[in-house]
């Protein structure tokens, strides 16, 4: 974080010249800003995107590239799964909440296909097969996959289980995996045709400036921004709006500190540009915020080294079904477990583990032992406390049965010795999901409730369908969305 | 939450009139309020207090009256209890976080002596006696408890245990408990006296003023409140300062649902004017915010039955020290177990509950059986998982231990048939704790860091001392010490 960085609103008065005049102006050249810049300058909007760093991407481009979709998708069509919107919004008001937004969720889902449809029309493609596995990513560049626990308990019992996690192909024709291309997962796959169209649309870019302040005419109607680049002031005039799309506060440590203090200096699936001060800039004119503590977490073991063994805290209690997303196991060792857990395997299941996506060797047990009265003493578990753990887990698992948490038959057999465990303990990492109040529009709202004449905001920068909550694809998923909402709302006004 | 009710800033240059004109002009009437207004009149100010209801109190006069104090108070030394402002900080970093701040945290401890003194000085009375039971009250009139969880693990490994819940006497001589003395509890006893000094020394209070609207000059100071009176605008001049003390925002729903959702609808120690107003007027004029989803949370078994049993989750396991604060038990119900929890006893340990200190019957147990098994199957826990936990906790307990949760040895015993348990399923509340970014001078500051020329904000109306934990009386606590802060730091303005 800058220190005196500046961030209140600079009068429309006191602008003495400006640099560069735009219908719409976007920070940030993430996911959110590219669908902000594609729709804008659909709508015949000139267009101009201001970018921190050297070039497009953001966080978008780095990550797997998981986009949430659903409500009966071509691709879930194609490969036989029936979904509504309906049963996603079912769904993703349980998964993403507490508190999610009811109105924003049911528009999401509605729009969905659409969604879908005008990505493939931009040149994103999704391959047309299944991933059955548990996993963070699929196993090799399958199109479709579960991603946020919808086929395990509870949310297995809330909504019809269908996957809805859509994955860009990495490249024509390859079968390689999103690692094996290094950088460039399905998130690059998404971000190029999306920057590849604003450019064809005519919409311009600059590199290498540094928003800092609204600019704001007397009827607060916002009308541009000041910042800098390569040091030297920088005024950009918005004859249309400013779209706010410039990531998440992970990066900001006196953010975190104040409104999500378990993810201080954890950031994870973010680049250091999330430093929040886009919300800031909302928030010296009176926007309002949303859900400032909620954060996407990720860590922890393999999801298919989870389900073969079981998940144990730090007295050696269950707490989560282990074939849930693996989203959901970190979330609730970072909040339920204060971020202690262990999984513990034994030797056959630890064999049934296939290859690491990564390709790389399979982690190795912290701890082994052949009795679990041995490993719990090894583990620092209080002595009966895992041993009785096991054994109820096994007396069920024997029954294909579990009444605790409900994990999937497939997966449920006695633990057998010899046994093995794994410290996941102060493993997790994430970014964060508050941010400034938008309405479906992308509208920034004022806390008075009425829309902020000239602003919009998406991606991490607003509260979007994603409030606690989460599903791997739900943030490129909504930031996409609400980005394009963003573009299209500021390229309409007048 | 009053439909249309204005919040935005409105110009001084807007103001047609003034209806009052005081130096110091201090929105509500409770501890926070009514602690400014002692100072800034203490300082020469002319104070004016505007309250919403029809007269002085708010949440404070109908509380207990805890006000969490140490350090080494008189009353702490009088009673043999050896404190310093190091061992209080050390206890309320750990209790009050995560994310405490650090910088509030330590000038809290510093102060705490002078603020008790200062308590004393105006007429509050602290009655030399410890009440050495678990208990959300003392069981008569004593003056000091344990009332965060000092002496349960892990907190008696961070901090020596002291109490340090300081409770004004109810009455000079009255041993009559708070309970019998009706609405009139500690807290009224807290109130009187600073209403009382406040009067004496000139400060004027308005009630039935519904305060909208900060007024903010051309530099950015604000010097008024708009609102109204009697259903007629009302406009009020300050010329050192406006004092923000208009309590939580438990009572409002938008508020809630946006950022502490697994509170909605749920309010608790709280009066219907925690709607949340005061933090909007802030935020209008880029205040920015701290910790908006922390939660005081009460509610669940009286603690003195706590400790006699053992609380379990939805699938029989422990989960919490039962000798821990009940605060920290309903937290933990809530925000760990989703709000669902039982305590189990035996025969023996209900029988030697004390009488209630409401004077009522012992709740009977919702459950009764001979055998665990029995017991969890009319419960609807898993078979065997009830009983798992009940044999290894009987087996430590016959020897005194409680490795898991480290109970106090005075409250292990093995449980022995008959059983009974409690339904403790969704039955917390509480107020909101977050609010407006204040500094140790309760300045309200902007999003840029700077403090808001003429603004300051106590009580829960600021982001203070407890964020995300509690102990008893933290609030009262840091609403009078801040309450203070502000008045003086208005005050003293020019």
């Amino acid at each position: 974080m800058t220190v005196d960085r500046p961030v209140e609103a600079v009068p429309f008065d006191d602008v003495p010249a400006w640099d560069e005049t735009a219908d719409v102006v976007v920070v940030g050249y993430g996911v959110a800003g590219a669908s902000a810049a594609v729709e804008a300058a659909t709508l015949g909007a000139e267009v101009l995107v201001l970018e921190r760093t050297g070039g497009w991407g953001g966080a978008a481009s780095m990550s797997g590239g998981f986009i949430y979709l659903g409500g009966g998708t071509p691709l879930q069509e194609a490969l036989g799964f029936e979904d509504t919107p309906d049963e996603m919004y079912a769904f993703l008001m349980a998964a993403m909440g507490p508190g999610a937004d009811a109105v924003k969720v049911r528009d999401y889902c509605e729009g969905s296909v659409d969604h879908y449809d005008w990505l493939v029309e931009l040149g994103v493609r999704f391959k047309e097969e299944f991933c059955d596995e548990p996993g963070w990513v699929p196993s090799a560049d399958q199109g479709l996959m579960y991603s946020g626990g919808e086929n395990a308990w509870p949310l297995n019992e809330i909504a019809r289980p269908v996957p809805r996690g859509h994955l860009p192909q990495i490249a024509e024709g390859s079968a390689r995996t999103a690692h094996e291309e290094g950088e460039r997962g399905g998130g690059y796959y998404l971000m190029a045709p999306l920057v590849e169209r604003a450019e064809q649309l005519g919409a311009r870019a600059l590199y290498d400036v540094r928003t800092d302040c609204l600019v704001v005419d007397r009827a607060g109607t916002v009308c541009g921004v000041t910042g800098t680049r390569f040091g030297e002031p920088f005024r950009v005039r918005a004859r249309r709006g400013v779209v706010l799309a410039a990531g998440s506060f992970i990066y900001n440590d006196d953010m975190v500190a104040r409104f999500a203090p378990e993810a201080l200096g954890r950031p994870g699936s973010a680049t250091e540009m999330h430093d929040g001060h886009a919300i800031r800039m909302g928030q010296a004119i009176g926007a309002d915020l949303g859900r400032m503590d909620g954060c996407e977490v990720a860590g922890g073991a393999d999801p298919r080294m989870n389900v073969r063994g079981i998940l144990v805290n730090r007295v050696g209690q269950r707490f989560i079904p282990e074939d849930t997303y693996g989203g959901r196991v970190a979330q609730a060792i970072r909040y339920k477990q204060d971020d202690v857990a262990f999984l513990v395997m034994d030797d056959a299941g630890y064999e049934e583990v296939p290859d690491m996506v990564t390709g790389g060797p399979k982690p190795r047990p912290d701890w082994v032992a052949d009795t679990i009265a041995e490993l719990e003493a090894d583990m620092g578990i209080p002595a009966g406390a895992l041993d009785a753990t096991v054994t109820l887990y096994n007396r069920y698992a024997a029954r294909g049965e579990d009444p605790l948490f409900h994990k999937n038959p497939t997966w449920l057999r006695p633990l057998e010795p010899p046994y093995g465990a794994f410290d996941l303990r102060h493993r997790t990492g994430g970014f964060t999901l508050g941010g400034l109040r938008t309405n479906t529009r992308s509208e920034v709202l004022h806390v008075s409730g009425r829309p902020i004449p000239g602003l919009f905001a998406a991606g991490r920068t607003a509260s979007g369908v994603p409030v606690w909550g989460y599903a791997s694809g739900a943030s490129l998923g909504d930031g996409s969305f609400y980005g394009r909402r963003a573009g299209r709302s500021a390229g309409e006004r007048r």
